[in-house]
């Protein structure tokens, strides 16, 4: 009698649990989402945070930054920055500490549904592609192959349909187009044309800013609408490391700011080689050159949204060769982070990268640990996060949507612990152990908490080897092969159809 | 002129480079090691770290365990527990309380040879190998067999040529051993013939430990020897739960304490099935097993060198199958690393392990996000770090050597940012951007840190695509089947040729 009712009870379980699978999940029911906080790694004490700040603000007033294109001189001293006679431009600390107070904080980097908004404040992380890679990584051969404007498109609608990429920074460069003009135009389309979600883009060529524009307000419904949810962001390299602007992307980024586009402050030195070997000093370099750009931009435009990219690379030192894998490399993004909190400003930085050339055990721990860590250590925007091989110059389709495991278990772990007095209340201790079942499956808790608080990975493998077996092996890279081609075979154009049809009939677009 | 000098400067860099890559570092300059401190990642509050700690307390008090063997009964009651009319025993909190105040703190676990010695002493952190597998990975052929005793043997020959692997636990069940003795006296003589790294072992039967201690005897040269460097421990599941004891194990453990060898109070209870499914409330009932453990260890033998392993597993709550490489598991693991701090006294748990069958890009991630949380926690004892597959049941040789590699990473995150005066002064920013070179390619300074500051890995490829390409594109696995091999070749047997011999004549020996 008592062993009917067990098995009924647990007959019974099994049957809520299969009923709790097959219905969807509210978002706020989730497991993890965008925008979780992080913060619960810290690489650097408060101390070792102030020190740099006070050695990035020397760095500043002593060293300056070069090379500022005439625009930006006059910028830039207006303001209170100090041209000298060596054509360097430095910057008193009241003035960096004015110019960080007016800076925008709590900022949204919108997605064209607003549903993929991303609220830049606080901790909170989110998770993206970006880059310039100039291979695709074909699974089939094993081989490299350049990277076309096709490729661009079909990543930007897999991660459309990825929940935990949330934004699409132009990953690829399209190399099928010649005309730089034309392949930054393609660029943009690609994106949109492929996903709702935030997009980054990059501009060389200050000329080319006012035709994109152009363009997206074509996607927006006019410049109002584009001006009210600025869909993309421009991602600007305004400084060479060591303490050079950039004199074109400079321009670049004036355009962008009097268009209404939210900008990335790139400083993308590589430790040992454009930046110091020592990790808190390439840390100080990043940090000041991207202060510096906070001066310049809010001085041309107070408060224009601009996310703090230090993004400092690593050198393997045998070679000069860049590291995207490594633990330095988490090092430095993670206490780039630190930074960025330490300034109570939007803040982005690389983890993710690969310096593998396939999407290998390798890439999976590279890519594993320098998202975990970027996560918990609460970058606003972690960029480069999935895709990236070969230290950035190729990008794996099947790896995005790898990535989307990999980052699903990263913002697990940002979610964190749940201690409350429910979590931690051993009434559910007592129900089991004295006189219950002895063990908690199939409990009321159990059930409870088998969606909102686990999260199940969609191409990663928990079969044990007998079911493995069974199941005739599955490999790991067959199944993202599938899923990729799935997803391909599904997406649909995230753009109105008439839209569409104009757009094409007016520009040279690369891809179908 | 001024290029010719340039010129020089650099390749005089270069020479020096490759001067200073052929020089061995030595042990105190090298970037990792065994037992650098982490805890830089806490995933709890301090707060939370309390309300978990008397949740624990309460469960001892009102729960409290079952089926403890007569003996522990005894030793229990003798100190204070109460024997419950429901057979169940009761820990006032007092009374665990003046045994964490017994417990042994900063104990070292020898090696044979004393440079492995393990200091378990503040958030020192040390991976090393554990577990049960049946099978092993068979890359050739992509398939799982049964293990043997000579595959444990050859996992210990290989960490023992493994940096970033510290010590060898038992990790495999030599399957073509019918005789249950014979398994556990192997199982010895496998590891510490293969390596003088501390060792670990696990007896069920309490009736082998006697002819165990025996043959330690034996290979540390007499009973004094051994009693002063008790080079392996036994792993006691001497908890089943939830909440009971396990009788044999309990056994078992009595006789290794009465031997002189240190104890892993090992609970291994699954979240969602013999744990709770909460994070919180499952790390809550592993500490209340492993401070019954603690009682019962100190109450018999004050002082008794004993790891607090609290090592809750997660459920795949869909399936109530294990999964070791999970999100939630790297929660776990960290959120008990910080109670053994709060607890300060030697602890460990489980990390590195994959759900994956192979090693692939699943295995990297689980692996690598797992492993870097246990290491930066500050877990003193991260057991089944390297070359488990399958929740546990698949042991990958290849993989072990690869996760070298991975836990080198790892341990680089755990060293963290060097942030002092040093390395932090901007004179090195100054040297190279007025009037320098433009670059810190070469530098005094980047030369000085090549290889004090950056680990690079043995097999993870760093190539550009077109090297890459030119080396005929090497396949990961292929090199960690060359270097397994390449190590399996040279590794010398770990004990006097004459006492082998003596050893061999003895007992029947089932591996070469």
């Amino acid at each position: 009698m008592l062993d009917t009712e067990k098995r009924k009870g647990r007959s019974g379980g099994r049957a809520a649990r299969v009923a709790l699978r097959s219905a969807p999940l509210a978002e706020n029911m989730r497991p993890v989402r965008a925008g979780l906080p992080g913060g619960q790694y810290r690489p650097l004490t408060d101390a070792e945070v102030l020190r740099i700040h006070h050695a990035a603000l020397d760095a500043l007033e002593q060293i300056g930054l070069s090379q500022a294109p005439p625009s930006g001189v006059e910028i830039l001293t207006k303001a209170g920055a100090i041209l000298g006679d060596d054509g360097r431009i430095r910057f008193p600390r009241a003035l960096v500490e004015d110019m960080l107070a007016k800076a925008a904080r709590n900022i949204t980097l919108h997605g064209r549904d607003p549903q993929y908004d991303l609220h830049l404040t606080g901790t909170n992380v989110h998770f993206g592609t970006a880059g310039a890679a100039v291979h695709v990584v074909d699974l089939a051969t094993n081989t490299y192959r350049d990277s076309t404007a096709q490729d661009l498109h079909d990543a930007a609608k897999i991660t459309h349909a990825l929940d935990n990429v949330h934004f699409f920074q132009r990953a690829m460069v399209a190399r099928d187009i010649s005309d730089n003009l034309e392949m930054d135009l393609n660029t943009i389309y690609a994106c949109c044309s492929g996903t709702t979600k935030h997009v980054g883009t990059s501009f060389d060529d200050p000329s080319h800013v006012a035709p994109s524009i152009e363009l997206l307000h074509r996607i927006a419904g006019g410049e109002e609408a584009w001006r009210a949810r600025p869909f993309v962001s421009n991602s600007n390299c305004f400084v060479v490391p060591p303490m050079k602007f950039a004199e074109e992307s400079c321009r670049s980024m004036e355009a962008c700011i009097r268009a209404g586009m939210p900008v990335l402050l790139l400083s993308a030195g590589q430790a040992g080689a454009t930046a110091p070997a020592p990790i808190a000093l390439a840390i100080v370099q990043a940090v000041a050159e991207c202060l510096a750009g906070v001066v310049y931009v809010n001085a041309m435009a107070p408060g224009h949204p601009a996310v703090f990219g230090t993004w400092p690379f690593v050198s393997d030192l045998r070679t000069g060769a860049m590291s995207g894998g490594s633990a330095e490399q988490a090092l430095l993004t993670a206490g780039c982070a630190q930074m960025h909190r330490f300034y109570d400003i939007p803040g982005g930085a690389a983890a993710g990268i690969s310096d593998s050339k396939l999407p290998d055990m390798q890439a999976g721990w590279e890519t594993g640990i320098t998202n975990v860590l970027a996560g918990l250590s609460g970058l606003n925007m972690v960029y480069e996060a999935v895709g990236m091989h070969a230290s950035l110059l190729g990008f794996c389709l099947e790896s995005l949507v790898l990535g989307d495991d990999v980052l699903g278990q990263v913002l697990r772990t940002v979610r964190g612990i749940d201690v409350t007095e429910d979590s931690t209340s051993i009434e559910a201790m007592k129900a089991v152990c004295l006189g219950g079942p002895g063990h908690y499956l199939g409990s009321d808790q159990t059930l409870a908490l088998m969606q909102t608080e686990y999260i199940y990975p969609t191409l990663g493998n928990r079969m044990s080897p007998k079911e493995w077996n069974e199941a005739n092996r599955p490999m790991l890279l067959d199944q993202a092969i599938a899923r990729k081609n799935d997803i391909l075979s599904k997406a649909q154009i995230q753009i109105d159809p008439a839209v569409d049809a104009a757009i094409r009939a007016d520009y040279n677009i690369y891809f179908k």
